[in-house]
């Protein structure tokens, strides 16, 4: 058992902060919370465990539901193109370099140290279509001891010839990935199937992957409505299905198992439905939509629906790994949507954007993202003294380290109880 | 005379950069610029006198043409309201603190000590209306060596009680800050007329501000267009004028010497028109339009019908004081205003961001914020090693450096040819 003092800060509801100051957090050796206590009871055997942090502020850790590993490299290029010709002319060349392992070991070593330094504990992760360099990344989760889902791609259509698998490979390598990760995943590092949107899947791979699906219960990730060029493209694709979200539905891929679609910027009407039917994921990237001139998804509407909503950084078409700059990001848009319908969708309030970086993602990890009993102790610990030279509260002293901090000021990491220190570079 | 060698790059037009491989600058005993050469000549004497930088790239440092100082203490709070309630709300109850000079000066030193960590080596400022606060906060500029223009603020209407001055107030404080300034500013540090905006100045006092410029050829600074609210106050405050900036223009405030107008984001028409022919600097602050739900300025038409541009942080509203961000924002703003035109505004490029952060709003204050023969030196040395992993071109590891660097890429600062060190915090 571990017992840390802090200020303490979470959102168990979107509503508010809730916030304890210098309050005391038990930690259970399996790496639950036991409970929150403002004082701790008259147990001296637990007054002598307390390691007390002082006036820093203890935060759940970030949670990134939607990130492109292979494109790290790129990350804060290459962003003058909307989405298909951005695709093929910068990312689709640098994934195809994942053909080579030690190259994705090079890589893959940055991009997940990057995911520490941020205090993203959990991520929902893109490989590439190559089976042994995305085990390699999920074996630097591993290492690293933080959580995260990650994908082998299909794609086995409108791609270059030089970045396509079969089905057959797919499944085999899915098949693989996760036998390995059955084994030394802990539930930590998971597998999680990963069309990579329509219009790279030919019908019989998403047939196979929903199949696939249904037989392992493995959640899936993919993208959806992201901008109009894509949703006319689908519509051509596939032309019996009435919306973009009804093409991976029909295969058994929206909602059957745990799913995750990022983007959703053009959602409405009937597949906003099937999402909200189905518990589907709104993964909300505005980073990467305002970067690919996307669009502004609409999340005050997913959030009346009752739709799940997380945040992703989608780099490299979001340019930073930072999720304090994907709630600054989220507040902007939905600021920029109420404008636009004159005040009719309100904005996102800070204690929504972060309840959505922090239990809203979480919660498709499990019981992760709040300091609720009984959730996984995944947390930050937050020194914002340089910010703090006059008469702040603690919520504006957290509201300040959203809009001002980085990676300098989260001085201790947690994922599942455990503190990580720096993952080798 | 100084000789530097680095990797220089900078934007003598906005259409693309000019990127001088370890090149050398010499740069003239009176701080301007001599030349860029690729070879020194075969003069022994210029080659002995070399600070080589190495594999490091120098650019044009930052210029913040619209920020407000006395709101620094509540940058990254507050951003929950929309332009008028947030003015009330939140920046007139902490502008009214600045009348104890020792609180200014408290905070005032934080402000300049950002500006120097952010490379923002040039500043067009608002203080307050308080005379003395707002000398003091000159005097730290001129300490730091950094160059700036600031503005007693004016404002005799629709304010709080406490924060509002006499025209006559305005008027001698202004002559009192000149005189300072004309004495002890080595023209660096300079006086600007800053009536608030329309809704905060009787007629009285902005037309004795347009006399004032008049008299002193004193350029000028306000807003302009920022809200919809805002706008249609203004015309009922001024119905004998047919837009917002004729409001100004009247009084002799709108290019009669030469002015900066913050925001614009609804300008257009005759407004537009008048910008041009007056060659009012438009001073675009997309992170703060974003904050504050203000809107999308369009830029490109402003660019497009030859108004000079230049970026502004706007802090508080503005969250944060890196330029750096400015120019991320300004180029996600101008996407979503190309995707809501369908394409119809082209959305500003890398180059033309930086020439707006640069030259653009550098042109206000002389020759300065471009590496051409006869510009003041002001400069950043950036070293980016360690975003630069990987064959990286210069101008990517340009890219790379706006869209993921922060201010501990900085390692040397130079204003006006002087290197300056950190300011007493």
């Amino acid at each position: 058992m571990k017992i840390y003092r802090a200020n303490i800060i979470h959102t168990p509801t979107p509503g508010k902060f809730e916030i304890i100051p210098h309050g005391y957090i038990v930690v259970k050796s399996n790496g639950l919370i036991e409970g929150i206590y403002t004082e701790l009871p008259e147990n001296m055997d637990w007054r002598r465990q307390v390691m007390d942090f002082g006036d820093k502020i203890l935060i759940p850790a970030f949670n990134d539901l939607h990130v492109h590993a292979p494109q790290y490299r790129n990350m804060g290029l290459a962003l003058d193109l909307e989405l298909l010709p951005w695709l093929n002319t910068y990312t689709f060349p640098e994934e195809t370099k994942y053909a080579d392992p030690e190259y994705a070991r090079r890589m893959y070593r940055r991009f997940v140290h990057e995911l520490w330094m941020q205090g993203t504990m959990r991520s929902a992760v893109f490989g590439t279509i190559h089976p042994e360099s995305t085990r390699i990344l999920a074996d630097l989760f591993i290492q690293a001891g933080m959580g995260a889902m990650v994908g082998i791609v299909g794609m086995n259509r409108n791609s270059p010839e030089t970045l396509q698998n079969t089905t057959a490979e797919l499944i085999e390598g899915m098949r693989m990935l996760k036998a390995h990760l059955d084994e030394h995943g802990e539930g930590l590092v998971q597998p999680i199937i990963t069309p990579r949107f329509v219009p790279s899947c030919s019908d019989k791979m998403l047939r196979a992957l929903g199949e696939y699906a249904a037989e392992t219960g493995m959640p899936v990730q993919s993208h959806l409505s992201e901008n109009r060029s894509e949703i006319s493209w689908v519509k051509e694709l596939e032309p019996d299905t009435t919306c973009y979200g009804g093409a991976y539905d029909k295969y058994g891929l929206f909602g059957q198992t745990p799913t995750l679609m990022a983007h959703c910027c053009y959602t409405d009407g009937e597949e906003l439905e099937l999402m909200r039917k189905n518990s589907v994921y709104v993964v909300h990237c505005p980073m990467s939509n305002s970067n690919l001139s996307s669009g502004m998804a609409p999340i005050r509407k997913f959030l009346n629906a009752g739709i799940n909503v997380a945040l992703g950084t989608d780099v490299s078409a979001g340019h930073h790994m930072s999720m304090l700059r994907v709630m600054q990001y989220a507040i902007q848009v939905s600021k920029l949507n109420y404008a636009q319908t004159k005040g009719e969708m309100s904005f996102l309030s800070l204690s929504e954007v972060f309840y959505l970086a922090t239990k809203g993602g979480g919660s498709f990890f499990g019981k992760v993202g709040s300091f609720e009993p009984s959730y996984e102790f995944d947390a930050l610990l937050v020194d914002d003294r340089y910010l703090n030279y006059d008469n702040y509260t603690l919520e504006q002293r957290l509201e300040r380290y959203i809009y001002l901090g980085d990676d300098r000021d989260i001085k201790r990491r947690f994922c599942r109880g455990v503190e990580l220190t720096e993952p080798c570079l």
